[in-house]
This record gives structure tokens, sequence and C-alpha cells, in this order.
């Protein structure tokens, strides 16, 4: 298994996802721009604006060349020439009730004969949704026992570390899974750990079309909607001061509209904002931290 | 002079500019909110939502105690005891045709007895208004002339350089001055820099006043507030990314709703959006770059 045949595999479920998506939203077509990097390789970003998925990008890219100093440094790696693909995906949808999915997989090597996996997925609700955050760990569960016993557990801990807005002191959301540099430790072969990266892919679209159709049609008041615009303003918050991929990314010249698709369209900041003892929200805010066990 | 004078200094500067920004925004009332820092000193935070500015802070806060690690290996400083104060200002107008506008002046002082002063002010308009921006500069220009020829040259290049958005390659703005670590080099007294600090402190209120005055009832069309909906988005990719006082703020434990009260009210952010030729989009657009000589 060579790198363009993983590569060919995340194009490949790009075009699932995107078909997924589309059904699921109803009307919405998804826009496609592709990019080439100068020094080497491209992308296709895929944007919808639809009907219940208010704004969502799902992109794929396969870039190579030398590797930037700055990348070199952070990620502790002697030059050489590297090689990333990946499917990155942010959605966010219209109704309050619908959460704010994103995932990510992605696999790196060096000319010098390193390679990992890495990705993940979480959910953030606007509301959490007990019965939903239940399903939506369980499904990754099984998908995680699947290849691993020890995956599930691990990797809900490191999201759970990850998606977490610090210096609100509180979670992205719900959390789910996330893993890096996941290469022949313990003796897994390459075969093994695209096959797991490959699950976590497929379980994306049949996860969130049942968010989606649950929730979709549900109705909601201005305050709920207005409670989804400063939740929205936390997953800025997250992206820009936090997230690790958006920041280099940033840093390393990346195509800055396809970097930043994750952004979502309507935002809200107020100033100091309070909840309601015994209110949804207060509830939300209560969920929103780590090592809950949500199965 | 010592620091308890300093910090006097801006207490009233803050009381005198929230009440020019009540003048001048007819009906809005600043906030307060008194906070105490858990390792010593404390502030208070003003906020504003009136009927032209959509949502303002004018921050005064005077803090100390041991200096943080983060702090010192940033700043590259002894350990030791630091006391630091100033007022931080970003106001947000509802008219697109308002510029937004931010200042910050502060003190810094040391428990070994090193000091410096620091600050700027630094406009951002939605629309870029070529008589205003000469203005705004000449005033600058004006203070910072008083105090020492080579203030505003260097001053005006520093901002052109720290108010930059790297990732979109533009400014955030028109510019104006930015300084820091002004302290006892060439021969200046502390006197002296605390002098040309109290000057461009002064300059604010009749700055701002009147961009409120000549615009707040200007009329305007969807097509104006969508861009500056898109611009703020800018503004907070800036503070969010780039901003040096914000990522301190939430690297030390800051109170976050005092540090964040710069995001803007309502912001959004469309996926690859293209200005027409010719539009005034595109003007203001042409003019986010370094090195204009406004004056």
């Amino acid at each position: 298994m060579n790198r363009e045949e993983i590569a060919d595999w995340f194009q490949g479920l790009q075009d699932d996802i995107c078909h997924h998506l589309e059904v699921g939203d109803g009307t919405g077509k998804f826009h496609e721009d592709l990019w080439k990097r100068p020094e080497g390789g491209g992308g296709r970003t895929r944007i919808i604006q639809g009907t219940h998925i208010e704004k969502g990008g799902v992109n794929f890219s396969a870039v190579h060349g030398p590797l930037p100093e700055k990348i070199g440094n952070a990620l502790r790696l002697d030059a050489g020439e590297f090689f990333a693909t990946g499917v990155s995906i942010v959605l966010h949808p219209k109704n309050p009730w619908v959460p704010i999915i994103h995932m990510n997989v992605r696999y790196f090597e060096m000319s010098d004969g390193k390679w990992w996996f890495g990705g993940g997925i979480d959910l953030t609700p606007h509301y959490v949704n007990e019965v939903e955050a239940k399903h939506f760990h369980q499904t990754l569960k099984t998908v995680c026992d699947q290849h691993h016993e020890a995956y599930y557990p691990v990797f809900k801990k490191w999201a759970d570390d990850y998606f977490y807005v610090k210096h609100r002191k509180e979670t992205r959301g719900i959390g789910g899974i996330f893993f890096d540099r996941l290469s022949g430790q313990e003796g897994f072969t390459k075969e093994q750990r695209f096959a797991f990266v490959q699950s976590v892919g497929e379980a994306f679209a049949p996860l969130y079309l049942r968010f989606l159709a649950d929730n979709k049609e549900r109705s909601f008041e201005p305050e709920h909607k207005k409670w989804q615009l400063l939740r929205r303003g936390r997953y800025v918050e997250f992206n820009l001061v936090w997230d690790k991929g958006t920041k280099f990314g940033l840093d390393t010249d990346g195509r800055i509209e396809s970097i930043l698709m994750s952004l979502p369209p309507e935002v809200n900041w107020d100033y100091n904002v309070k909840v309601a003892d015994g209110s949804p929200e207060q509830y939300t805010l209560s969920l929103l931290r780590k090592g809950i066990d949500w199965i």
C-alpha cells in the first residue's frame, strides 16, 4: 500500500461524504475549488451552503515537497521531503438543535521512511442531548473496538484534552476521539492503522445524517438561535487560539480560505453572558468538561 | 513620580474617555465591573452598548505580584515582582461608515527597577476615507512631534508591522502608532516618556468623537452592513491569532471577559469573498497595506 493508494481512498471518502451530505441537506450542492500548492501538490475544497447545513466544508488535500522548517521544528523531524494527505470536515447547521461536527483523517510520511496516521471526530452540540451523545460515543467505541480495545479509551481521553477551550476552562463540545502519530508501534502494520482510519472515515456520514434528520425540522425560538451564535463564538476561539491544525496552516502559508472554512457563517460575542439557573443553557455548560463517560 | 501616580492618571483617563463617549453616543451608558486578581491588583472593566457604539470596552487595570514565568520568558526578564497598569479600548460602531478604533496605553515595572511605557492607537475603517485617514495620522504626528521628531515615523512604521493580519497579507486597517519598552534610552526621563503617553491618551476622545459625529447618521445599505460584518471577521482573526496582548491575557489566566471585550458583537465569515472591480470594497482592500504615507 503506497501513498497514492491512501490519497485515492481519501478522495473517494470525500466524494462519498459530499454525496451523503447533499442528500441529507435536501437542496444544498457542494461548490468545488481546485487549488495547487506552489511547492507541490494541492487540494479539492468543497463548500456547501444549504437549507439545513448553513455552511460546511469537506476538504481533501495531498501536498508534498521540502519539509517547511517550522513544521520540522514542531514535529521534531529532520529535513527532507514530506507528503501529507487527508480529509477535513466542519459543518455548521442552521438549526440550533443540530450539533456542529468536525472530522479529520490524515496520513503523513517523510522521505526517510517515517510514516503515521492521525485524525479524529468530535461533536459540538449547542444544546447537549444525552441520548445523542451516548449514540455518538457508542458508535465511535464500536468502530475503535473492531481494531483495538485500547483505542477508544485512549483516543476518547485524547479528544477531551485536545478539544479544550483552555481560557474558558470548558471543552469545545462532548468530545469524541482524537489520535496522532499512529505508526508501527506495538507491532501494528500500516495496513492495520489504515484500516482503522478508514473505519473512522466511514462512520462519519451515518452519524451526522442521523443528527441532522432527527433535528433539522425541530422548531426553535430566537433565544435558541442566539445561544447558537454565542456558542459558535467559542468554536471560533478554539480554532483560532488553540487548534494546532489551523495554526500550522496559517503559519505555513496554506490556502487560507480552505483552512478557515471551519469558521461559522454568523457569530455573536456578547459581554459576560450569564445563563439562568436550571436553564437548558446552564445544563449544557455543566456538561462541557473532561472525563464524562457518555456511554 | 511613582507607579501609583501613573495608575491614578490612567484611571482618570478612563473616566474622561467614558464620559466623552457617553456624550458622543447620546444614549449609551457604561456598565462597570470591578474585578480582583487573586495574585494582586485588579481592574475596572467598562462596557457600553449604545445607539451608535454597538459594543465598546474601556478597561483600566493595575496588577502586580510575582512575575508569571511565561511572561518572564517572553519579555526576557529575571524573576521578581512586577507591576503593570494601563487603559485598553476597542469600540465597534453600529454604522459601517464609522471606523473601529483601538487604543492602549500602559506602564510596566519590575522590582529590580526596570520600567517602561508602551501603547498605541490604530484605526480600522470598514471603508477607508482618505480625508479621515489623513486627519487621524496628522493628529498623531502632531502629538508625537511635541515630544520627539523621531516618534511619529518610527511608531507609525511599528504600527504598520504590528497591526498586520499576516495570513491575509493585509493590514488590520490604516494603522496609527505603536510603541513599546519606552524607557530611559537616549537620555529620556520617565517624566518625558509619561508626558508623551499622556498626550496619546488625551488625543483619543477628540479623534474618535469626530469620526463618530461625522458618520453615525449616514445612511447605508444592507451590502455595507454585510461588508462591515465580514471586516469584523478580520478583526477577530487578528486579535485571536496575532495580537500579543490578547495571547498573553489568555495564556496567563487574565479576566477573559475583559480581554475578549475587543471581539465584535456580530460577525460573519463567508467562504472566499470576492469584491467587484472598481467597488468601494476593492478600493478599501487596496489600501490595507504597509508603508502608505497618509499625510
